[in-house]
Formats: C-alpha cells, sequence, structure tokens
C-alpha cells in the first residue's frame, strides 16, 4: 500500500478531510520528493477522497514530478502569496475542510494562524502520532537503504582506522573519511562527523579539531551516512598503540553492555529494559556516574527519530524498528569509550546493520 | 545597550510581561549561547522586570556559562518535562504573565499549546519583527565578525582557483577547499559549498559531482564560513582555458549589473531599487529571461535572514544592514555566471566585505 493510501485510510477510519504535511522528512516519507525549503512553503496535502497535491516552490516543480510523485504538483513564485495558491488548489477540489490533521510538533503558530484564515470553520487534529507509528515500522525497501547506509558507514570506519598515524588532526582523519564516502556515492554525511582523541573521547559531544593522535590514544569515530534518503549511524573506538589496564576495563565494560543490549532485542521487550540492562553492566562495573546519556534513538529518513530508547520509555519493541544501541562511558581521567550499532527488530530477534569489529582494535604506534 | 536590555526595554514599552524565545540563531543573538537543540527545549525567557533565564538540556549547562550568559543557566535532563522545569523557573520569580511575545515564524504549535496550559490566562504576541528588526542593524562587534568571515571566504576563492586543473572533479576540488577551511580556524562552512563547472554553472541550485573540470569550462564556487558565529557568502566565477566571446559577454554583464547595484548603496534607497537596477542591466543585454532569482538576501548569524532584496520590497536601507548582492545568467546553451558580494550599508553609501577580484579571470589551461 502507498503512504498516501495509508493516510487516506487513516483520515476516513478518524472522519478527518484532509491532512496537511509540511516536515521535509515527512513530505519525502509520503511523497518520495527530498528538499530543504526554508521558509518557503513545502507541503503534501491529502484529501478523504479527492487528489491530493503537492505545493512546493515552482522552480522546484520539475523535481517533483522528477522524483515519481503521482498526483498534481503546486508551485507557488517567490512574488505569490503560497498561501493564496494552497487556498486555490483547495477549492478547485470542491471539498468542504471541517478537519485538517497538522503535525502539530512541526507546524508554526504563524502558518496555523494563516490556515485558521483559510478554513475558518475548521478543527486542527493532530496527525503526528499517526505519522510516526508509520515511519516506526520499516518497510523491506526502506530495510534495504537502511543495510545499504550502514555498509556505508562501516567502510566509513575502516577508512578511519587506516588514517591514524603519529601526528595527524582529528581534522585530517575527518577529511579523509568525508572526502572517501563521497566518492563512494553517499548522498552526505547524516551528521556532523566526529573524530576525537585522547581526553577528548571523554565529550560526549566534542568537536574535532587540531589535536593531533599520540601513542597511547583512543580515538573515537561517531558518523553516519545517507543513503537514497536513509541515514546510518556508528560509533567505534580504536586503540592507538598498546592501552592501559584501565583503557581496556573500560573498553570492555562498554563492550560487554552494547552486547548485553543487543542479545535483548525482540518483539515485546520494552525499550526502557534495554537501557536499563547495559546500564546495569556499566553500573555493576563501577563506572555508572560516567554513562551520561540514553541507550539509544531511533534511525530512518532522520537520524534521531522514534523510538527513543531511554530508562523510562514503556513502549514494545515491534518487528521492523530500527534505532541505535550506544552506550558509552566519558571517564575525563582515563577515556572515554562509545559503541553504536544500528539494530532491526526482526519476527524473533534482532539484525544488526552495523558490522564493523567490536574486539578492541589496536592499531599499532610505531 | 545588551541584546536583553534592548528587550526589556521594548517589554516595558509595549507593557509585555515577558519575551520567550526559542529560535537557536535568535537565542545566540540575545545570550551568546550557540547551540542546535534538535527536539529539545532551549529558549531564553525575558521579563519586564524580574532576572531572565536560559533553559537548555542539562548537559549543556556548563557551556552556557563558558559563553558568558550572565543569568540563571536552567538544565533539564532527558528524564524531566522541560515545561515543568520551564513553568517552576518562572513561578521562582514571582511575576504574573498576561502576555508573553513569542516567535511565531518559529514556535511549534505544539509548543503553544503547553504554554497555553502553563499560562492559562496569558495572551501570545509576536516577537518576530522585533527581534528582526533589531537583527537587521548589525553592530561594529557584529561587522567586525562578518568582516573575517568574508576575509575566510575570499581566501576560500583563492584556493579554489588553485585547485583547478584538467580532469579534477568539482567535488575534489570542494574537498581540498573545505579541508583549507578547517585549517584556517573557521568552524565550519555556512551552507553546502559549491563547486559546478561547465553545463552545470546554469543551474542555479546545482549540485558537485564527479564532472571533471574541461578546457573551456567557466567553474563556479558558491561558498562562505561562520566565524564566531557569523557568516559570509561569496560567488566568483572564473575560465579555465581561453572563454569565448557569448562566455565573455554573459560575464561582462552580470559583472556590471553587480557593479551596478552596489553603487546605489546608501541609506534610504529602496531594497527593489537594487534589484531592479541589476535586473535592468541583463534585461537590456538580452538575458533577462535567464534572471531567474531575486538580487540578494540578509546576511548575519543566518545564511539567509532580513533584508530580503527582492524586486518587491519596498524596505528602504538604513546604516549597519548586511546583505548579499548576487545577481546571475543561467543560459543552458551558453554558460551559468553568478557574481555575489557581501556589503554593508553605511552612513554614506557601502562597503563591500568581500574582496576577490571581479575582473574575468582566465586560468590557463596547459
Amino acid at each position: 500500500m502507498t503512504k498516501v493510501k495509508a493516510i487516506q485510510e487513516y483520515l476516513q477510519k478518524n472522519d478527518v478531510d484532509a491532512a496537511f504535511i509540511t516536515t521535509p522528512d515527512n513530505v519525502f516519507y509520503v511523497s518520495g520528493f527530498a528538499s530543504e525549503p526554508h521558509e518557503r512553503l513545502l507541503g503534501v496535502m491529502i484529501f478523504k477522497e479527492a487528489e491530493p497535491f503537492l505545493i512546493c516552490p515552482l522552480m522546484e516543480v520539475p523535481d517533483v514530478k522528477a522524483s515519481g510523485w503521482a498526483f498534481e504538483a503546486v508551485g507557488h513564485a517567490d512574488t505569490d502569496d503560497a498561501w493564496d495558491i494552497l487556498s486555490s488548489a483547495v477549492a478547485k477540489r470542491g471539498v468542504e475542510l471541517e478537519k485538517i490533521a497538522i503535525e502539530k510538533s512541526h507546524l508554526t503558530v504563524e502558518r496555523l494562524e494563516r490556515m485558521e484564515q483559510i478554513f475558518q470553520s475548521a478543527q486542527f487534529p493532530r496527525l503526528d502520532e499517526q505519522l510516526n507509528n508509520m515511519r516506526n515500522i520499516k518497510s523491506e525497501d526502506e530495510l534495504n537503504k537502511l543495510r545499504k547506509a550502514a555498509e556505508l558507514a562501516d567502510y566509513a570506519i575502516e577508512v578511519g582506522c587506516k588514517e591514524i598515524a603519529e601526528g595527524k588532526t582529528e581534522l585530517e582523519i575527518l577529511m579523509a573519511i568525508e572526502f572517501e564516502m563521497k566518492k563512494k556515492g553517499a548522498e552526505k554525511m547524516a551528521f556532523d562527523t566526529m573524530v576525537l582523541s585522547g581526553p577528548k573521547t571523554a565529550s560526549p559531544h566534542g568537536t574535532p579539531g587540531d589535536r593531533k593522535i599520540q601513542k597511547g590514544d583512543f580515538v573515537l569515530f561517531d558518523l553516519g551516512v545517507v543513503y537514497e534518503g536513509y541515514c546510518s549511524d556508528i560509533t567505534r573506538t580504536v586503540a592507538f598503540g598498546e592501552p592501559s589496564e584501565k583503557q581496556r576495563e573500560i573498553y570492555e565494560t562498554v563492550k560487554k553492555a552494547e552486547q548485553t543490549a543487543i542479545d535483548l532485542v525482540r518483539p515485546g521487550v520494552k525499550a526502557k529494559e534495554l537501557d536499563k540492562a547495559a546500564r546495569d553492566v556499566i553500573t555493576e562495573a563501577g563506572y555508572g556516574e560516567y554513562f551520561t546519556h540514553r541507550l539509544g534513538h531511533g534511525l530512518g529518513i532522520s537520524v534521531h527519530e522514534f523510538p527513543s530508547i531511554t530508562g523510562t520509555n514503556e513502549m514494545e519493541l515491534v518487528e521492523g524498528m530500527v534505532f541505535t544501541i550506544e552506550p558509552g562511558i566519558y571517564n575525563p581521567d582515563i577515556t572515554g569509550v562509545r559503541i553504536e550499532d544500528d539494530v532491526v527488530v526482526t519476527a524473533n530477534g534482532v539484525e544488526v546493520l552495523t558490522r564493523f569489529p567490536k574486539e578492541l582494535k589496536i592499531i599499532e604506534a610505531k
């Protein structure tokens, strides 16, 4: 069933006249058209019965057609009032809109006020949960793109490991990775690539810079690529030169925590049980205070989407969900370590998409 | 006067009890704290009289202090309801909020609904125009950052020109530019760097790729960097090997159009007069149909901000405004050319921030 058809069924079942979708990722999800419109109006209007349309800046209309959108594409020029154009496209269909579902976590107050002017007697229920629920469960086609994105991320880690050498800066390694990814056909990186070394690994949100790699450093890579609109997200931490006892202990603790959570993944398990399982391993090893973030996040068209894998999320896992598992220990006196994989909930368990080995990799420091 | 003080004066004058600012660029503008909170709550609450506070994810509180924010920084953990934390921080101040100004072009419907629950009798007027008006006029401190960002952009063009060689791909040139920028201390590029060659120059929104530079190509660079939170944005088009008559004609037309608009800049002139002046030059040369976008856009913390330099904007220029001037001709049968500078409106005229020469540069093709 197409995404448009699924939303039409939702509208019919809930007696809502139309859905207006403006989050760029959701527009891509339902239409196949990817675009970042900035302040310009981009949206898909789906009706209970009438033909849907996509509204976008005029110069993008040819791209919409090329993307495979099978319905009308309505363009607005910079000199138009885009809302007048939208209003006409609705009027042309001769439908009365009493209830228009919107994405309340994305639509701005200003835009809702415009819609309230145009559709004066309409109510505006939430569409957010419906779209999240649809996107939460990946189709086989989506999984194939995620597999490919993960494969590219694995390769990026391989490239990064090969680039590590005494005296090279984090930024030099980062640029080499990104250059190789572009050559391999990755559309873009899924987020700002992270290459952190030595004490900087202890900052979960550090920024790569001019620090030079030294013997005894741990080097942490956190990166992902976008492949046909779908993201990957992997973290690996490797040693440059022989690690200390304490560094090893932290590494093995994180590795065990990550594997423990992965082994638990199957339909029916609650998200919070995964977080707890990984956290327990780290806490028992005495590093609980240094694991300062949630276990993971959903992954798909967005690099952070539903489900959120936190210690309080009661949601039960369902086949087709995709998320990261990424425990970390950030001890500023010893080192930071994070290990992250992308996983799919399968009928009976788990498929791990990212496959770069997790045995502690020690790169020889000559 | 500090930004916080200026907003307090605005609140007093307009009898508004508080302003809640959540657009990340505006949060940076008023507080000096730069952050991309994604779905998490980040905001600055400024009161008519009570002490302002900044609310942010808990782990960013130390960064807020380090950024120089002189008032309270209220953190919320992932397990908190951020709005409860906000509500308590307001209650602590013992102020009654009847009117809270918000950024309607940014705040989501969901967030407004939460605020309506917390502040049940409050009204929510617009704050957008006030912030835009403040940001529209740059201080000397802001101009110094913009000058530095422009200087780095000039250097990036120089790097790009040196990288051009037969058989090199657009992406290879692009990566060399970005690598050099990071080495020079640019925080990041202001937007996706554009390096387009040959027929691809005729697409105003083209994507750099594997196309190899050939003799007879025009090569178009459109790029910018962020320096201490402020953006630059420059475009230069250069020739690889001797250009044809027609290529030269298009280049000189764009160059004349751009200079004509720059020469007009001074306080009191309307934005639309600049667009018209440049467009007239291009139309008179017979290329009017190939200049398909507005003349320019405001520049500052955002790479696209106010003012917009369009054919319909009646706004008069004021000293301290900063914007781009970037006419182009995109003729798919000959070539595309765009030339773009960043300019400041001064007391008596104009200061051009970007300074890379605009005489047609011909790079020898051996």
